[in-house]
């Protein structure tokens, strides 16, 4: 019979030492004990890319991209042959692979390329031979055997995409945290462990500031329906299974609070209000090489219309320039920006199906006394824009107000 | 018309932090500017691959060598990235291939992989197009493209088979000493650089225990005829050429001498003079994993001899218990060890015609009192084993006996 296949990643804090690495490693070998056959996949250890990005911006401020990927993949092959040696050192047959030995096949944008096509050849021959497979996350070879890197969180990717090019039963995300939380544990001490979370409520939760996973991991294990466990590597616990459709008769409503500090404000008064101008005003922003989150115009009777957005607080000089220009072309009004906001979001996929919601997290704000200065709204989130200062009231007041403590 | 080549390596010393980093790569810029296409192959960074070695013993005592070789290998991955970055800083066009990407493909041997052939499509290309080639040192892939490394002073042979590969019109090799010496210029005032040297000589100062370059990487050298030049990475002047023939209407006599305090001496008495007997000794001595350097056996006319030989100091417990052990089973006499010896030698292609080099030697030694245990000759050489606290006055009074202080 053939065994099960787990596909588990390990991120840089639970190999960031020797120790780290031991315990991980009988974390591995007790999996290939249970009788499944394991594929590991591996970050850098800990600080390792900020030593080796510092090195690179000793040498010069504007290291070629190519050079930068030559330079970063080190950290995971690191890691990967370190770790083969802890699992063997337990007495099992291990085997570590950089992504060109995998055949991870990988566009050719360096430093944040796309994953083409994996040739998972020698792992299944490695697999077949009973040996426990280590692979450097974060990796991969564009057509011409340059070595790319698949950008921030790429080793989720690296294992989510080899869960799915292997058709693993199970691919296991070991973090540092034992799961995903109602809200931010360390913030609130209510909060609950989600035992199950949809991929689409993760997703929410991952562009809203929750830091467990990058959306785009969580993107394509929903593409492909891969069952993602986020567990910690430090405890037996079960984690938080990410799932497609979660096994509760009915979804839960809320499932989760997040908030965001790191947003800016910018408002365009006295918009013109005829097609094409917010066109216009966000090309030239983008162009301008800011990220805009949220976006609200309200209709208006008037001939004109106020349009806000929201930048990441870096980006916020840059941004302004560019609304400024862009207001004067279209002869708009005047431009504010307010540094001091933060977001508050509540999410959950039984919002589909239920009505009142929104109204219940603008009366919980109300009754704590916080200003709703945007409102933004999707299908499973809701999502205020309040006075920063105010953040963390705002949390601790939806999480109760939604009864998120008792979440099961 | 085509351009010179030159390939240019640079040892771990030479690139040990950012600032010698630069400092390679203005030398590397300088070439290029003259008018050179040019490959440098660099050497991790000064401690990096002690630093690597003790993040496996951390794990395991008894690392499995694929997996050292993964290891291992980023070492030059990280400095022929950086180096790469260097270069390109200063205006020019540089690219960095590990050993995989430049087709060097290697046996199967991990931690001392020799070197099968060189596929160098991607430098061809990479010089046709005006680029400057950094190559990471000391590794190569084997058939299964898994990472194999040269073994020590394996940056040192990645060099002259590319030099050789790539018919290139010279090699240089960088260190931090200006380049080959008549002796240690640190023990005698008087030694000086030698402007030329043979392979041959070369090959007997290295295995004889002057540490510029492995004798692996010279006989490679020699065997293509590849002109080395050993020169500092830290000054401008001219090193060494280390050629075939020199360009004298005769060889210098004696070019240099050198010496080695690594030695330990067994002697086993009262041997059985009849064939096989030395087999018999040296088999059992190599399988307990020594290696003997000098052996000395005089020619009897008693049923018995003596026989001496050195190992080094740290191979001296496994040697001697070897040897005990045969010494009784050929019935032979006592065997006595004596940490207290050292080796010093002279050497020089011109012996081969000149009489009167061994007396010289003698005569001066004893002029300093100094005693003669052993004595060992080659082609191109001459060593004794003396006691350890004299060789230093050995090596000064054979420096000035030779006159090597006028050598040109």
């Amino acid at each position: 019979m053939k065994s099960k296949l787990i596909v588990q990643k390990f991120g840089g804090s639970s190999v960031a030492n020797t120790e780290k690495i031991k315990n991980v490693a009988n974390r591995i070998a007790a999996a290939k004990r249970l009788g499944y056959d394991v594929v590991a996949v591996v970050s850098a250890q800990g600080d390792t890319t900020d030593e080796l990005e510092q090195k690179a911006l000793e040498i010069t401020a504007k290291p070629p991209e190519r050079e930068m990927d030559m330079l970063m993949s080190t950290g995971e092959q690191i890691s990967c042959a370190l770790m083969a040696m802890a699992v063997s050192h337990l007495g099992l047959e291990a085997i570590s692979f950089t992504g060109q030995q995998v055949g991870i096949l990988t566009d050719e944008i360096h430093t944040k390329a796309k994953i083409k096509k994996i040739n998972g050849q020698r792992i299944r021959k490695a697999l077949g031979q009973g040996k426990v497979v280590i692979v450097a996350g974060f990796q991969g070879v564009n057509a011409d055997q340059d070595i790319t890197t698949l950008g921030r969180g790429g080793s989720d990717l690296t294992a989510v995409a080899l869960a799915y090019s292997l058709k693993a039963d199970v691919c296991e995300i070991y973090t540092d945290v034992e799961g995903i939380y109602t809200t931010d544990p360390r913030k609130v001490k209510e909060a609950k462990k989600l035992r199950e979370i949809t991929f689409d409520e993760m997703l929410e939760m991952a562009s809203l500031g929750a830091q467990v996973m990058q959306a785009r991991s969580i993107e394509v294990a929903r593409r492909y329906n891969i069952p993602l466990h986020v567990r910690s590597s430090f405890s037996k616990e079960e984690g938080t299974m990410i799932v497609k459709k979660t096994n509760k008769l009915e979804d839960i409503v809320v499932s989760g609070v997040t908030c965001n500090k790191n947003e800016a404000k910018i408002t365009i008064r006295s918009v013109p209000d005829k097609p094409g101008v917010a066109a216009l005003i966000f090309t030239e922003i983008a162009s301008a090489g800011a990220n805009v989150d949220v976006i609200v115009q309200n209709v208006s009777e008037q001939k004109t219309t106020d349009i806000s957005f929201t930048v990441p607080k870096p980006e916020l000089s840059k941004a302004l320039a560019a609304a400024e220009k862009i207001a004067g072309e279209i002869k708009a009004g005047e431009v504010n920006s307010d540094k001091t906001i933060a977001r508050v979001s509540i999410v959950g996929s039984g919002m589909r199906s239920h009505q009142g919601i929104a109204a219940k997290m603008f009366k919980a704000l109300a009754a704590h006394k916080i200003n709703i200065e945007m409102i933004t709204t999707s299908e499973i989130s809701i999502s205020c824009i309040i006075k920063e200062v105010q953040v963390d009231a705002a949390v601790q007041a939806l999480h109760a107000a939604f009864e998120l403590e008792k979440i099961q």
